[in-house]
């Protein structure tokens, strides 16, 4: 088992791109969904929280389903900003969205189990082996903006234990529109009378909106339980600080949901340990019960993301508009752009022909300084030219740098 | 599956008291493994290198193996320390010693795998129901302070996937002898010499050493490695800051062993996502690389330990002494005293018969307001009287407060 788990393939480029930075190559590195603290502090009033609590001694154990103050917190948090009212018995705290992922699959997943995801997706491969579920990939193209639709989902429905989502979507930073997350629950809801009915198990909704407080522009975020009430029975939500605050490395994440799911969750992530530090733990129930001071590190968080992602969406857009093969879907969310990057069956000027975006991923590596992750490191099929580029560790000089490179590097292909 | 996974006995039983305490009831709580704040803090440094690594943004992800200071570091410490000299790809760091035990059960055992570990002990049995191992208890009994011998344990090696020890032992503040350990290690090298001509897979030994530098007095701490060195090959350390530094709640741990098996558990560990804190990390690189730090520290931590357990020894011994059915083990490490209280057959004030360990730690609580641990926890059967005291979490005031109620609870009993 231990063998047949990979880690994973974006922290792989990652690691390659490190080597070439520590050997003091100037890399453009659009590669990890992580901030660098050059381009990106958590709040002040995060790190103070956090200053304040080891002040005070706030070192010892968290109970493992996390500290009463962040889950009340998370609590009022989820009421005030998304108008979903829980107990809190439906909120537990872990280090970080991964563990609560994990738990979410190790409760609801038996060996065989069948688990539906859409690609591309982040990581929905890997928990699918790690549990040994048959995980069924569903293709979402470019013409939804890589998002499922009803249609897409509803024929695998039938004797799916769990449906996994993300919007908005990690790795293309597009936002499922509330008519296609109303025909998917509707579905789901659908699907579970008829169970409920033959008086079998329910499928349930993992919701990953770990970046739901990072939309742009007219882009809303919606959730499944705002769409159609019902789903609250079948919904657990996946969130966190990582990315809403840059804090991917302070390890507090929450989940929320039916109340049996996520007590059944807490001893297996008693027993892995995947607690968030308690320091961490009180200093997020003080920023997320400051509405003022959310919005007020947002209303500089956002822009400059965006700004980055426009940089980037114009960028590739003059490249087109140049006649080379490459496009982006405008930015809705989250820290990502999708481009395509098509120059196949182009000779390199060393003599390489191009067949497959791993051939692109390396090439511009080597001739652009530029790292970026093709959606086959998330699960996306075939060699279509599609890439994730995230902007967390980059400032806009870096960009504008890296841009010509980039239309220097397609315009230095030949053809075949 | 998550339906047959229980929450820990001891958690529950912290709930208990902690729903007591809320009511304003003045318990002696020596149940939880771990400190208040009010009692022993973390070191200075560890705070301060948490406050500086904020300061310095130092908030984005560490690698999913750790950030490579710390790996540094313990790489330093360990040869420092215990002469052990290890590569650092042998070196991983997870939130705590709990994802980094659940990691070494995920990378070696197959469901139906065996498992030995001796009772009592920690969370065995819960790890060995999370990856559906065959685990097989060896009691240890009171006659070796309930630590394993190489007799106890030889005949349970045939067959064996992994060993799981634990020295200073949680429960029982008892520590392994070179002669006994290095007994234990050279059955487990004669079996894998066996293994090894017959093209098997050898047997790992878990060595949980998170207390070792929590000994008291004569006691010393040994290791596998150091009394056998050809275990250096089949042994994983588990270890980390939340006992040595009273820093439970930072989530802190590392894993030391043979690269293979190390190398094998990174993966896993990083989906499950039980990462420790980037800036805890950090400050952990900065203490462990700070002998003197470490060691002034421990002349006032070790010393303020060593206080409260002689109080609780001598005061069991005084009760002895007096006639009353108790006795405890001069405390060698960890922050833990095994007592038996055996006042089985005899009747409560209000006319209960006391049968059962269960029955003793119900009365003690209601009664004395003490609150006890029985070794059932542990996963030693029987009701013979034995229980765990820890005292992180309790001042030598409480513990001169609690044994005069505890003595008369003792003496309020009368025979059936």
């Amino acid at each position: 088992m231990a063998g047949k788990l990979k880690g994973s393939e974006i922290l792989k480029i990652a690691a390659s791109i490190r080597a070439l930075v520590r050997d003091g190559v100037d890399i453009c590195n659009l590669t990890v969904g992580d901030f660098s603290p050059e381009q990106f502090r958590v709040p002040g009033l995060l790190a103070d929280g956090i200053r304040a609590a080891l002040e005070r001694g706030e070192t010892n154990y968290p109970p493992a389903i996390g500290v009463r103050p962040l889950r009340e917190a998370v609590q009022r948090f989820y009421a005030r900003e998304l108008g979903l009212e829980y107990p809190l018995e439906s909120i537990a705290i872990a280090s970080g969205a991964r563990p609560l992922i994990y738990g979410v699959y190790r409760t609801l997943i038996d060996p065989g189990d069948k688990v539906v995801y859409p690609v591309p997706s982040w990581n929905n491969n890997h928990y699918c082996t790690l549990l040994q579920a048959r995980g069924v990939p569903v293709r979402c193209g470019p013409e939804h903006r890589f998002l499922p639709t009803a249609e897409a989902l509803v024929s695998e429905l039938p004797g799916a234990r769990l449906v996994c989502m993300n919007s908005p979507l990690n790795p293309t930073g597009t936002a499922i529109t509330r008519d296609a997350l109303r025909g998917i629950c509707e579905a789901i809801v659908a699907e579970n009378e008829r169970r409920a009915a033959r008086g079998e198990k329910p499928v349930y909704l993992l919701y990953d909106h770990i970046y739901w407080m990072l939309t742009f522009g007219e882009t809303r975020h919606f959730t499944p339980v705002e769409v159609v009430p019902e789903m609250a029975r079948y919904t657990i939500f996946i969130d966190g600080i990582s990315k809403a605050f840059a804090a991917t490395g302070l390890r507090v994440g929450w989940a929320v949901g039916p109340v049996d799911v996520l007590m059944r969750m807490t001893p297996a992530l008693g027993h892995v340990g995947a607690w968030a530090p308690r320091p961490e733990q009180l200093a997020s129930a003080l920023l997320l019960d400051d509405p003022e001071g959310v919005r007020a590190y947002h209303r500089e968080f956002k822009p400059a993301i965006r700004e980055r992602l426009d940089l980037l969406h114009e960028g590739v857009q003059a490249l087109k508009r140049e006649g080379l093969p490459v496009d982006s879907i405008p930015p809705m969310g989250a820290i990502y752009l999708t481009v395509k990057l098509a120059p196949f069956g182009r000779v390199t000027p060393s003599g390489q022909v191009l067949r497959t975006n791993e051939d692109v991923r390396a090439y511009l590596l080597e001739r652009a300084n530029l790292g970026i992750v093709p959606f086959q490191a998330f699960g996306y099929p075939g060699d279509e030219g599609w890439f994730r580029m995230s902007v967390g560790a980059v400032g806009p000089g870096d960009i504008r740098r890296a841009m010509p490179l980039l239309g220097d590097a397609l315009r230095a292909l030949r053809p075949a």
